[in-house]
């Protein structure tokens, strides 16, 4: 029993490794490209060469060393997920370092904020960066939200993880099939929205005047709500028409996209329609936006169309957990930027690349909190969970308990980390909600147009590792740190 | 079917008018007391003599329109329970009214506070209160901990409510036996290591220098971990030995009355060194008070001793939710106010009169997310949730997640509402933490030497509300705000 366990346990350990050594070959492939394109643009090709050779070698190697194993266990699935999604920022960090002029530390914090799709910079010198460098930034935030789509919607429900994962699939309709034979469907439906958004975006901005190089970077950060923009300004460097049609598509980017494709492909608009969380969703961006703008508006900030634009684009961008900026809303008056902290706790939807807590998981939540209600006034009743019309199993719903409680003592902690290291109680508080959300900016020195640089080493520590935590749900990140796992290695 | 329910509600309304009639009365006889006292002391007589009239003659009213029922239904209770501690305050303020010169607003919110044991004050002016309304402040507070001891050690767990308040009798070792006809024990237990610390304190801060009077209120706002000094200045008027001697007791206050009885009136010290809540208390004082101490002294803002006592004094005095404080630490650096930030959301033990998330509730909710990591490994094991040596029922940790929800949703949406009202992320912060964990002071404008009196009437309001539903622990407030209950009693 014992050796065969710990066999199996090698086994799934030589499967991740193979897994990892597929993935940095891709990324050594990639790298190769952008090494060219490097050199076509007369740019420093070293990073991107380095980054190729050791992709494409390591990754040889780690497939040579591992086994593709059929049905690795779910733990060692997750926990090599967990050490995929570090090992590859790691690799990606090279081109900032070796080309961008950065510290490894620094060049690392750019490529997990990249990889997570959070979009928190440590650049305070765009112009140290080439253009491949910029749209290099742009890529692995756009890699990284197939990545976490695909995970979500096609890796993880197959290992049917005590009803973890699965509810995600239930909450987009998919329930009604079996499972595992539509989730490659799945996964091409979610991918045809996730490149079709990418493809509009890009039109878009192009065309509402934004240089086409830059249209292409600010695209490949909207579908994956990612938010590294290659210009400083971030969207306050364009115009109001650019900056309305941002809004809509990085709304469009915090939607379920299979309701999307159901939508799109088709032609049902009543799933869409009839979904809680989207529901949830519009509700709360026109809430907010109109709570914003009537704010920004009577307090003599900007014109109408200017308060109502600034509103939305702001409320959007820090809802979906994107972190696009239209104006510095770091330097608004509290009141205004308390709307925006209290956004950064609500998250996007499911089923899209946005990060957060999202919302159909406070939705379950208000609904725990209003049975228990009732639960006093009727103690023997027995009361299903509903979200709509669909009964949410017990097991779903404690997962998401649990969830929303180690994302919130995670953000605790890191918020106090951060205030003994920085000495900033505004800056430690939004710089671990908007790390663990994957969100971007924060407020204070961290805000949309400030940067990270200048936070202490181990600061920086902290956020790569709420970053990667939120970005995976944590559950992973947790196994990783399980010594029973590593037991099983023995 | 449904008129004996709507009977049986107006039955569980009229119990409950009869017992806030009770309860008035004796406020209005306690007034009558304070009244004398006001006059022996040549000082404004009219607000208690008020308070007398209306305490025993709507008291008498409510008496007779109400009816002594032998079991109303547990939702009844608790509504009533949320009701008349709401009441009660309403009628305490009238003193701070009529003879103290406040605002009828402000006047409530020194009265919730006291009742609530909370000790967050709008006094800014200490010299516009005589002795007998200063010692009223305290005897609220005082009668405020008897309250919240016999509701939720003696009253609640007669309920039995869905394991909830059980738990916290569990958590005390009474499970053993059975509980009800232990109740009144139970009770007495309480009500005897309660007044032995009373009395405790006042002589050891009477002996240690400080002027009878202010030892009498200060003792009185001791035992319930109230908070409320007669002395402007708090504790940091006082000697060094009187600021010891309240780390001592502050701490005593915050550990659960029924180990302590058995420790001192049966010579038990086994239950109290092994149970896990007590131990975890030590370990939280002496970690963070080691910490804050080290921090203190190393960077040169006190002398050893001094380091040491201003950092348990505020770590031991902010963790019991006690709110006392030793020297000005809203004027302290970032990093330091941040470690007492933190302990805000600990609290202390169960079973004692402190405020707050509790630190039982935190054990249990680090087991349920071990216990989650675990599950992910093996899928199939059923792992019962230990604490100590005891096994803790699903349900009663289905309370625990659900309070602590609560808790974090109504924490959050007063520091939104607190930070768009008074435009200060550190008052709004600082201010609704203290508020729904019965604390008392924040940090900035409403910190230890400050006041609420400059905040906006409808944050005072909020406030308000915070402190009345963290007392209850939320639930019974909830099940106020119950269409369904309101329902029933048409
Ligand atoms: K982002
Ligand atoms: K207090």
């Amino acid at each position: 029993m014992k050796s065969w366990r710990a066999s199996s346990a090698r086994q799934g350990f030589r499967a991740s490794l193979f897994l990892l050594g597929l993935t940095y070959q891709g990324f050594g492939g990639l790298s190769l490209g952008f090494a060219l394109l490097a050199w076509a643009l007369g740019e420093d090709t070293r990073g991107f060469a380095l980054a190729a050779l050791l992709g494409l070698g390591l990754g040889r190697l780690f497939q040579l060393l591992g086994h593709p194993e059929a049905e690795p266990r779910r733990a060692e699935v997750f926990a090599s997920v967990a050490l995929v999604w570090l090992l590859v920022p790691v690799l990606g960090a090279v081109p900032y370092w070796l080309s961008g002029g950065l510290s490894y530390l620094d060049a690392l914090f750019e490529s997990v904020s990249g990889f997570t799709t959070t979009g928190a910079t440590v650049l305070a010198d765009f112009g140290r960066f080439g253009e491949s460098l910029l749209l290099w930034r742009g890529f692995t935030q756009w890699m990284g939200g197939v990545g976490i789509v695909v995970l979500f919607l096609v890796i993880f429900p197959q290992l049917q993880v005590a009803g973890r994962q699965a509810f995600f699939a239930e909450s987009t309709g998919v329930e009604k099939e079996r499972l595992t034979p539509k989730l490659r469907q799945t996964g091409l439906a979610v991918l045809k929205v996730y490149l079709l958004l990418t493809l509009a975006a890009f039109l878009a901005y192009g065309l509402s005047g934004i240089p086409w190089f830059e249209a292409l970077a600010n695209a490949l950060a909207t579908a994956p709500a990612g938010g590294f923009s290659p210009n400083p300004l971030s969207f306050a460097a364009y115009s109001p028409l650019a900056q309305w049609l941002a809004v809509g598509f990085m709304f469009l980017a915090g939607v379920n996209f299979l309701l999307q494709y159901r939508f799109l492909f088709g032609g049902e608009v009543r799933p869409l329609l009839k979904d809680a969380e989207f529901r949830a969703y519009t509700g709360v961006v026109l809430l907010f936006g109109s709570l914003l703008a009537f704010y920004l508006y009577t307090h003599h900030l900007y014109g109408l169309e200017e308060s109502l634009r600034h509103a939305f684009f702001q409320v959007v961008s820090v809802l979906t957990t994107t972190g696009f900026a239209s104006v510095d809303f770091a330097a608004w008056v509290v009141p205004a930027q308390a709307v925006l902290v209290f956004l950064m706790f609500l998250g996007g939807s499911a089923g899209s690349a946005a990060g957060g807590i999202k919302l159909v998981r406070w939705l379950l939540l208000v609904g725990l909190l209003r049975r228990e209600v009732t639960r006093t006034l009727h103690p023997k009743a027995v009361l299903p969970l509903r979200l709509g019309s669909r009964v949410i199993p017990e097991e779903a719903m404690r997962q998401v308990a649990v969830f929303i409680f180690l994302y919130t003592v995670l953000f605790g902690l890191g918020a106090l980390a951060l205030a003994l290291l920085e000495g900033d109680f505004v800056v430690a508080f939004t710089a671990s909600a908007q790390a663990i959300g994957n969100i971007g900016p924060g407020l204070g020195e961290v805000g949309p147009m400030g940067s990270y640089a200048g936070l202490a080493p181990l600061s920086k520590l902290i956020l790569i590792f709420l970053m990667w935590a939120g970005r995976l749900e944590i559950l992973p990140v947790a196994l990783l740190f399980s010594p029973e796992l590593w037991r099983r290695l023995r």
